[in-house]
């Protein structure tokens, strides 16, 4: 087995309201950013996992990421994996 | 002005306890992904904005992050600009 790091970005589909997002703007509106037109806040997940080649390791993501990390109703996600140590 | 995209990651420095990521590490296992051995979770925020060029962007955002979006004692930030419709 080999060890692989992953990165999973999980952000809002265009168009889901996020109020999130809305609240960081009016605070760094507040604090004399007016040059910020939108923000949009998504979470960023570091994973460690063992797998046996690339190819496993972001199935196995993909699939932690529809059954357990987002909400595929609301959310997208991108994966990128890379070997630990390589 | 011209019209950029930051994305910036906001993620615990190394050696800070991240009681989010094992929680979810542990809905994981329990989900029968034993091979996860290490699961951190961090802050992805997309950032539209107003500057003049990418060098003055960048350094927008890197304020931002450290007067609002990051904690600098805990957590260290990345940040990627890219211009909107380049």
């Amino acid at each position: 087995m080999r060890i692989f790091r992953a990165q999973a970005y999980v952000t809002l589909k265009e168009g889901v309201l996020d109020p999130q997002g809305q609240t960081v703007q009016g605070a760094l509106r507040s604090l004399g950013y007016a040059e910020v037109d939108e923000v949009r806040i998504g979470k960023f997940i570091e994973i460690k996992l063992e797998a046996q080649d690339e190819t496993s390791a972001r199935r196995a993501v993909e699939e932690m990421c529809e059954r357990l990390l987002a909400n595929p109703v609301l959310e997208r996600y991108r994966v990128e994996i890379e070997e630990d140590g390589a």
